[in-house]
């Protein structure tokens, strides 16, 4: 999968699919910083919240990995993880589409 | 002033003087943590609040240090940041109250 080609047009789709999914989970990560600092009813409370932080920052620094030797995988959980959905990566060759399928754990179990 | 001394009264004085300015400093840092992720408008803010919350944890953690040995310096401290009126180290020897008041720089200037 080292060797993956990645088309023009498809990095155009791509790199649209990655930004677009990284917007909805920092949209819903700031819904939940909004709750809970709502809550905040003591000091403990505010270190929650930065622990919370620091934890998510890391998952997704870690996550949001844009090389495209890794992009099938990052696509793959991006879709298993609901933040994307498959129309989004649509134009992506049939290969690709049907790895990303296949380790998302979506593809079609008829074979 | 390593040799300081504290009386049992001191020390409830003391006591009750350091958690009060440590819940009025952690009440503005969640109205500020509040401010905060209400202006969220994309990714970026939340990184923010995480910094902001890491830099304050770090600094909070070091100035509340309930160390008899050192509580001269953070009630001076605590004084000179406001977030602890002198009345509310009354009872404290006058000795120390003159080492407080004369490192917070909120000693008389008459003598």
């Amino acid at each position: 999968m080292a060797s993956e080609e990645w088309s023009k047009s498809e990095k155009t789709i791509a790199r649209r699919a990655f930004d677009l999914a990284y917007e909805r989970e920092c949209a819903a990560l700031a819904d939940e910083v909004r709750r809970l600092a709502d809550r905040i009813a003591g000091p403990d409370d505010i270190w929650k919240i930065h622990d919370f932080l620091r934890r998510k920052r890391k998952e997704i620094d870690e996550k949001y990995d844009y090389r495209y030797s890794v992009l099938i995988f990052v696509f793959a959980r991006l879709l298993g993880e609901g933040w994307l959905e498959e129309s989004e990566l649509a134009g992506l060759s049939d290969d690709k589409l049907a790895k990303i399928q296949f380790l998302a754990g979506t593809a079609d179990q008829q074979s």
